[in-house]
């Protein structure tokens, strides 16, 4: 039995303005208009033919997470997560996948960890490697996935190969070597035998829960702990805080497969990429006749190899410029030497000393019942697009500083205000005066689409007063 | 008498996108937050003492001068306007302009022909200019203003000075060139003997109507004809159409200036610019240590000598990039090389060809009652900002296919819904039902400010049957 472990979430720096915290990389939508956490749902059911996908996330994109997860061509899984409090990055996380599936699944059962957000052209290629590595597994191995280099990156570590095995393309695992400097990556590139760390892992859970308890006991322990804290049950493990905090903070790699003996690695061409840059991003666009590749709404003038993505219908302009990277939001531009692109970090290091919200947030913000889009946030007033999905409800809250205007433009809303409940239609509206009690509703099967008016003079996220809420907000 | 002759209007094509056709660079908001046309207007009465001002513009942009006026510091001016149904080039405006005063001030009025878009930094050095030019005019010259170059623009149109006259730094006038070659430019600089030719004028009435029938006798003869056709006591004086229409379209420069003997010149260095494009905007900016200017929020990651400006709040990140424009407002972005900003006019002709209002209209849209942006523009909703201005009155309307829903936010609004009329306060809204007659209006001291969300399937401004206006529109 095999099972997917799809380990996702991820500080949204290296997308930034369309990746962001609250928002990461994915969720977010390619140039065929799917997110990379689909096609990783797809690709993980695909090449394992599990009915079973367990999804280690934080739990601030579990609704988020649910949502993508609905968009898929593939029903009837049976989804189990593990919702993470904080990142404590891969050891921990693999740690309590590996438990969770022993317990549910027995020792035997084989796990294949990938993270959410990379992309694999060739699934064909990768579903054979996936065989290969499930063979090698089999033989009590723990296997990685290398990928034949390109060129000399130096933004991921590398694998040595050994002595071949058996199965195609595997080799037992000689070195698990850091990220190198240039020199050092132009040395492996020409030796023709190092492969990048896909970071993509095959091995029994059995296997790996072993060699964490060797290599890396305070990780196997700490993980051992919080296991014992939680209901085995459930197919939703909140990890406890406290617990959980007292984990080490250590990757999957610097724990255990630096150290162990038992590493195989199956070597791939599978079209792999880790989308970790705009000049990452930029590949996946067919170029034309001046280099320019262009998402929405783009004219350019003398300008060459640039990538320009506008999502929100903005027009982007380029005059006399070459090799850039242009990123169009609803409230930020990014513009960037291709080349320089990574430096992106670095700008939201910035917005974040300076608390500045564009660092976490998008213009559209996910909750749990749907979003809201900010159209207007000035002094006098603030106003925002509701949607509300099929089934979901609002926490009953009131504020202390606002009033609201409600317009249905779609859909029906089931409406409490006060004492007094009713159904609001499209074309019809409501009005909630300042302190009073509230509460928005979508009773139907399509989406409530609503603009909030909002009046008043304080209109920040934290003049709610919340008294139920189905989400455990309030 | 000396009476300024403010000469607006223009394509708005050299600064987009923040200069557009219905907003053109004369009302562009400067770095000390004042628009290049209340600069105009309070040089033109410093430098001339006039109690006169006489404005020539296109009709479109007579409510946005009239409002742009209002905020300048100088009161007690009358303002008379000639307002152009459509551009004719300034041979015409300047004959029209000329016949006015005449008729109303006599011929020996003298007029000094001001572009509303022009930066002058030297007033008192202006001043001196304008009081020689004045006697040189006394004397039955036509005055042209010569600027000393800088360095070989190719832009421009070139002054050579002949014998000196006996007025501080006045010349006649040896010959009026038009726009060099690099080459030509360079050689011009060199000799010392070249002007840029700064498109302001001095003359007396007479001597330019005079000249006028002598060099350019066919649009001598159609002004006329155009004066004929109106009444020569209104303040405002509204150009009819057709007459107009025979005018030829031709600059004073060709018409006249170029053939006229009685031309002469004072050369000045008062800091004057004509602010042509967004590399001139930036030299108004000063600069940091790495050669960035920046107005509203930018972030700079080894990026050096860009300029950017962000008015709506979004954040603008460069990274790895130097020598850059970079502006965005709400609705679009321009990225540019410095030196080829001046091919932003390509850009224009492109999104005209396409009919892409980024061209024309800015999210927000004057008129005359005041101005509405828009907030969200979609399939299902329209979302806009009306501000109403004190005293003022939309016409009364209604739509085909839209429902509108108001909420006023700050002021006390006087509506009329159908056979209703009652005020509404802020955080108070009203309901107007598609093909229902309605009439918004501000009887109050200050600003109305009001959220309107549109409901139905068509939003295009078209859908307005307006019955009654103030404006003349109906």
């Amino acid at each position: 039995m095999l099972i997917p472990v799809i380990m996702s979430g991820g500080a949204g720096t290296r997308l930034w303005p369309v990746s962001r915290r609250a928002h990461p990389k994915p969720f977010m939508r390619l140039a065929d208009n799917e997110t990379l956490m689909e096609k990783t749902l797809d690709r993980a059911i695909e090449v394992t033919g599990s009915s079973v996908v367990l999804t280690v996330t934080s739990r601030d994109y579990y609704f988020l997470t649910r949502d993508e997860y609905k968009k898929s061509h593939k029903a009837d899984i049976s989804h189990e997560y593990i919702l993470e409090p904080f990142g404590r990055n891969t050891a921990p996380a693999i740690a309590l996948a590996a438990l969770r599936l022993q317990s549910e699944y027995g020792g035997e059962t084989k796990m294949l960890v990938m993270p959410a957000d990379h992309l694999i052209t060739d699934q064909e290629a990768f579903k054979l490697a996936v065989k290969a590595a499930e063979s090698i597994a089999d033989d009590g191995q723990l296997v990685t996935f290398g990928i034949q280099p390109t060129h000399a990156e130096t933004g991921f570590g590398y694998l040595l190969h050994g002595e071949p095995l058996k199965q195609d393309n595997s080799y037992k695992l000689a070195a698990f070597v850091e990220k190198p400097d240039r020199e050092t990556a132009e040395k492996y590139l020409e030796s023709g035998k190092y492969r990048w760390n896909s970071g993509m892992f095959l091995f029994r859970v059995n296997d790996i829960l072993q060699a964490l308890a060797s290599h890396a006991p305070d990780v196997y322990n700490s993980a051992l702990e919080v296991w014992s804290a939680i209901d085995p049950e459930s197919e939703l493990t909140e990890l406890p805080v406290e617990e959980f905090s007292r984990c080490p903070s250590i990757s999957i790699d610097y724990a255990v497969m630096e150290e162990a003996e038992n590493c195989a690695m199956v070597s791939g061409d599978f079209g792999w990429s880790d989308i970790g840059s705009w000049k990452a991003i930029r590949e996946l666009y067919e170029s034309d006749a001046t280099g320019n590749r262009i998402r929405g709404k783009g004219i350019m003038i003398d300008s060459t190899d640039c990538f320009v993505q506008s999502d929100e219908g903005r027009v982007v302009a380029a005059i006399g410029v070459h090799n850039l990277v242009i990123i169009d939001t609803g409230d930020a531009v990014l513009v960037s030497d291709t080349e320089h692109a990574q430096e992106v970090k670095q700008v939201v290091s910035q917005l974040n000393l300076q608390d500045h919200e564009t660092a976490i947030f998008h213009k559209t913000v996910h909750r749990p019942w749907g979003s809201f889009t900010v159209l207007e946030d000035a002094s006098d007033c603030k106003v925002k697009r509701l949607v509300v999905k099929p089934g979901q409800i609002l926490s009953l809250q009131r504020h202390q500083r606002r009033s609201e205007h409600w317009t249905v433009v779609d859909g029906v809303a089931k409406v409490r205000v006060g004492d007094k409940e009713f159904l609001l239609k499209a074309n019809q509206s409501t009005y909630i005066p300042v302190n009073t009690m509230h509460r928005l509703e979508n009773p139907g099967e399509k989406d409530v689409q609503l603009i909030e008016v909002q009046t008043g003079d304080y209109f920040g996220e934290d003049d709610i007063e919340r008294f139920e809420d189905v989400y455990g907000r309030s």
